[in-house]
This record gives structure tokens, C-alpha cells and sequence, in this order.
């Protein structure tokens, strides 16, 4: 198969726009969409400095690299979700990128900085790893954003992801979260940063292409408590319908974002925003839901000392 | 396992509901879901006349046979679409019901009353079959009503053919297709006759599982043209869903009717309906969707009858 831009060997094709690209002209495409991305959707100008998100996955570290190549002003953060070797490990290939490219990193430590060993406490308060690790990421994405000065925002979710959060979302009808989704989720609140996704018309494959054809080291497996999470169903259940009739998976997101969200806008409620009566961060309550996680962590841990304590002193 | 009203053994099991039944417990079940679905949908009372669509296959002729039961006006109309063994095969099972059950048929020939052999003229005229089938139906189930002075007419549709489709108008945000999809169909014009889905809540199996247990006569096999149709694959996807998370495809559905669908009402355009200068018949056009189709077949047909006559005589 011929490269459909200069005519090379290809190395990829892409059966939704049937087209085949050779290495090169795989990033021109790629260059392509992400600026298309930013630009059509007023993501950030040259001038904004951009906090971007990374995980240690292809898609965040495509693109950390991605808006480096294109010279934006941008800062990487880490989150160290203490989920043992898998945490540690994407570290370090966080770390090694952030040498090799000179590229400016922020790293946060969970458990070091907030006490919170976020396995154990989802067990005690008997709530779900990936609805706490949400809660705790939004709060730091926010917080770090800023503390530190920054306009916005940036994940790398891709095409997949949003393809996937939608159809869960149409599945059960939310009308609020149906209102909300897109590729920019403006400021609305002066201390809430507004947030952005660049890849969101690229997919899961085309990520994994770009980090290989760049030699960008990524970790290659899923965190372990994603695994049997119905957003990796649905996934799979997307693939089969775009497997049966390539583009899918696009025309469903796109036409969303075009025909069918409009139809929801009157669902979004302007929720009343406040400041956290403890760390000042913008909630809907009294208190945000990081600090009573923190309180509740606190609590949990309070307990556990005084229960050693009379262990090791029985007589008292 | 034991039959949740009765404490019997039980006969099928209900993975949605959590609910296992015996022969006897289901049937009581299935009438309460038939009928609360007429009495709150406000389909048709005890004195409408009913025209009940029927196709041979197992949701159309439990619906007939439990609008018997329940004592409705019904008449039945079966249409022989000319597929071949198929549709012979279908009609000799309808027959059959309606001779033991002394059930009021009506019986239409697309070939013999139309002149329409639906196969060809899908390949003739390159459209899809079902696309051509579904306008003949559609046109019909409306003439034999209006002709025949039924209050209302009556389809098998299921909960798997609902949200399958429902699942098709998603994926593409078709808006008008979503604002109009119902259990109910209203009369919007006096030609225009009420149509109805007594069977929406009711799955596949179920209605499997109440002509298995009534003993009534079915074409199992799906229509040969329908192999490979889009809603067989949203059917599979969907059964997988049910499959990780029973009660997804309901609460698609149902969640869709009480929550989703009003979110698309401004989308529905009340057409400018006319009567067809041909047949008089409901249309938007001067001219019906079936009387075009009818002038396009006997052109075909005239054309084939000259090349026939020229192979006679070459000489002339």
C-alpha cells in the first residue's frame, strides 16, 4: 500500500478516512488535527501557558511531545496515585522524558503529600478506586493549575475515551453529563481553570502510532483497577460497529457535538459555585469533596493508631 | 429454581427482573405487561378496532394471539411480500392460526394485487430491499386500516427491535428519527390511522417463550434479506450489554421515553401533509412514495415486455 500524501511505502492506514501514510506524512496528518483541534475550538494561543496533564500512557505523553514539537508554552504534571509498581513505574518514564526533552515537570505524590493511599481508602469507605482517583485528580489538576499561574488545562483523552463516555452516558440518558461534554470545558468560576483535550478526534491506534514513530517510551499497560470498568466495554462494544462500518465511532461523537448536545443545553444547570470553607478550591458545598476525603482518610487512620496503641499497650 | 409468584418449579428466568416464573406465573406476567402497556400508553380501548400486522414470526403472532385473549376487536392482516418460500411458508402458518383460532385475516399479495416483485425491483431500481419493503408496508398497514375503518393498528415490535433502532438514531443523531421514535404513533391527519407497539417492554425471548408456551405456530427463521442488516449487529452489541449489566436494554429504552426524547421534540417538523393525486392516499409529495414505486415497476416492466416482443419478431 502507496502513502496517500507522497506516494511512499505506507506504515499505517487508517480505514476511516481510507487513507495509508507512510512515517512522515503520518505526523503531518497527526500535526494536522491536533493544531485543527486547538485552533477550531479556541483550545489556547502561543501566549497561554498550558499545564498538561500526563499519566505515563501514549496518549498524554503524545501529546506532551505533540504541543513541546509545536512550541507552546507548556508544563507536564505527575500524579503519583500510590498504585504500587504501576505508579512508579510511569513515573520514571515521566521523568526520563521530562530530562531527555528539557521539558519542565511538576510531580505530586498522593500518598507523601496528602496521607491518602487511595486502594485502601476506597476499601474502607467502600467507594470505587476510579471514582475516588476522579475526585482527587480534578481537585489537583485545578489546584496545581492555579497555584501555578496557568490558563489551561490539558488531557489527553482521545477519540476512543470520548466516543466511549458518551455512549455511557446516552445509555442511561444523563442529561446533565450529555450538556456537558466536550473537547472544552470553559472557566466559569474565577478560580476554576478551564480544560481542554486536543486529541479528541484521534484515536486510541493512531496515539500508539504517533509514540512509535516518535521512539517516545510510554507505559504500556492499563492502571489494574481500570480492568472489567464498563468504559473498556463500551470500548470494545464501539469497535465492533466500527470494525462492521469504519467512522463510526467519529460520526457518532461528531454529530454529537454538532446536532445532538445543542438538544441538552437546557439540561445543564449553572451549578452555585463557592469557595471550600478549608482549602478555598471552588465546590458546590461547604466543604469540597478532597478535603472530607482528607477528612475521612484522617479519621480512618486516627482510628487504625489508637488500635495499634492498645495493642502494643494492652494493660492501659 | 422457583417461580417467584407461585413457589412452583420454575420455567424461565428473568435475568432483568431477577424474577423466575413458571409456564402459568409468566403468562400472568406477560398479560400485565401487555396490558398496562395499553391502558398507560393509551393505545386502544375495548370498543377501537384493531388491524394486527402480523408476519408469521413469534412477536406478531403472541400479539395477535394475546389481543384475542384479552377479548379486543382484531383483525389481522398478513402481507405476502413475493420472497419466495419465505413469505409462502409465513402465510401458510398465519392461515393456519386464524382457521383454529377463528380469527378474522385479511390477506394482501404484493405480486399478485401490485405487480411488485419486490427483489427485482430492489435491484432494478437500486434500492435496498428492506428500504422498499418497509415502504410498501408502510403504505399498506395505512390503506387496508383506513379502507377497512380500524381505529388503530397494531405491531409486534419488542424491546430488542426498539432499542436497537433507538441504538441506530443515536449513533448518528438522526433528530428528527429521535423526536418521533414511540410506542405510540398518533393520527396526525384523517387518512394518517394511530399506530401502536402493545410489545415494547416485552424481550424477544419473552415473546419467544409465550408462543413456545401457548403452543402457537411460528417462522423461525428471519426474513433472508434482513442477514447482515445494521439491526441484527445493534442487536448483538446491545445483547452483550445486557449480558455485563441485565436491564441496560430497558433502561436505554425507557430512560430514552421519560427523560431523552423530550429533548428533541423541536426537532420534529409536522410535515405538510397532502392527499397523493394518484391514490388519494396520506403523502408529503404530489405524488405517494408506493404510487412512484408502482409507475417506476411497470416501466420496468413495459421495457422488458418490448425487449421480449423484439427477441419474438427481430425482423420488424
Amino acid at each position: 500500500m502507496r502513502c496517500r500524501r507522497c506516494g511512499d511505502k505506507a506504515e499505517i492506514y487508517l480505514k476511516r478516512h481510507n487513507a495509508a501514510f507512510c512515517n512522515d506524512c503520518f505526523q503531518v496528518y497527526y500535526s494536522e488535527q491536533v493544531r485543527k483541534n486547538i485552533r477550531r475550538e479556541k483550545m489556547f494561543g502561543s501566549k497561554d501557558r498550558v499545564l498538561v496533564v500526563v499519566s505515563g500512557g501514549k496518549d498524554s505523553m503524545a501529546l506532551w511531545h505533540k504541543l513541546l514539537k509545536e512550541g507552546y508554552d507548556v508544563t507536564a504534571m505527575y500524579i503519583n496515585l500510590g498504585i504500587g509498581d504501576y505508579s512508579d513505574r510511569s513515573q520514571e518514564i515521566v521523568e526520563r522524558f521530562s530530562e531527555e526533552y528539557e521539558a519542565p515537570l511538576i510531580v505530586r505524590n498522593i500518598e507523601k503529600d496528602y496521607g491518602f493511599n487511595i486502594p485502601r481508602l476506597a476499601r474502607e469507605i467502600r467507594r470505587s478506586t476510579c471514582s475516588l482517583c476522579g475526585t482527587i485528580k480534578r481537585y489537583l489538576f485545578n489546584k496545581v493549575a492555579l497555584d501555578g499561574g496557568f490558563d489551561v488545562v490539558a488531557t489527553g483523552h482521545n477519540l476512543d475515551d470520548e466516543a466511549a463516555t458518551l455512549f455511557g452516558n446516552v445509555l442511561s440518558w444523563q442529561e446533565g453529563y450529555l450538556a456537558r461534554q466536550s473537547p472544552v470545558l470553559p472557566s466559569t468560576h474565577p478560580k476554576l481553570v478551564k480544560k481542554v483535550k486536543p486529541l479528541f478526534t484521534l484515536t486510541e491506534r493512531e496515539n500508539l502510532a504517533y509514540v512509535l514513530f516518535n521512539g517516545i517510551s510510554f507505559i504500556h499497560e492499563e492502571c489494574p483497577h481500570a480492568l472489567g470498568a464498563s468504559s473498556i466495554l463500551y470500548k470494545e462494544v464501539l469497535n465492533q460497529l466500527e470494525e462492521a462500518s469504519p467512522g463510526t465511532k467519529q460520526r457518532f461523537l461528531t454529530n454529537f457535538l454538532k446536532k445532538g448536545r445543542k438538544n441538552f443545553e437546557a439540561c445543564s444547570e449553572t451549578p452555585d459555585l463557592r469557595e471550600c470553607s478549608i482549602c478555598g478550591q471552588v465546590t458546590t458545598a461547604e466543604v469540597c469533596s478532597f478535603c472530607r476525603l482528607r477528612q475521612m482518610a484522617e479519621k480512618k487512620k486516627m482510628k487504625a493508631d489508637l488500635w495499634a496503641q492498645e495493642s502494643e499497650n494492652p494493660e492501659q
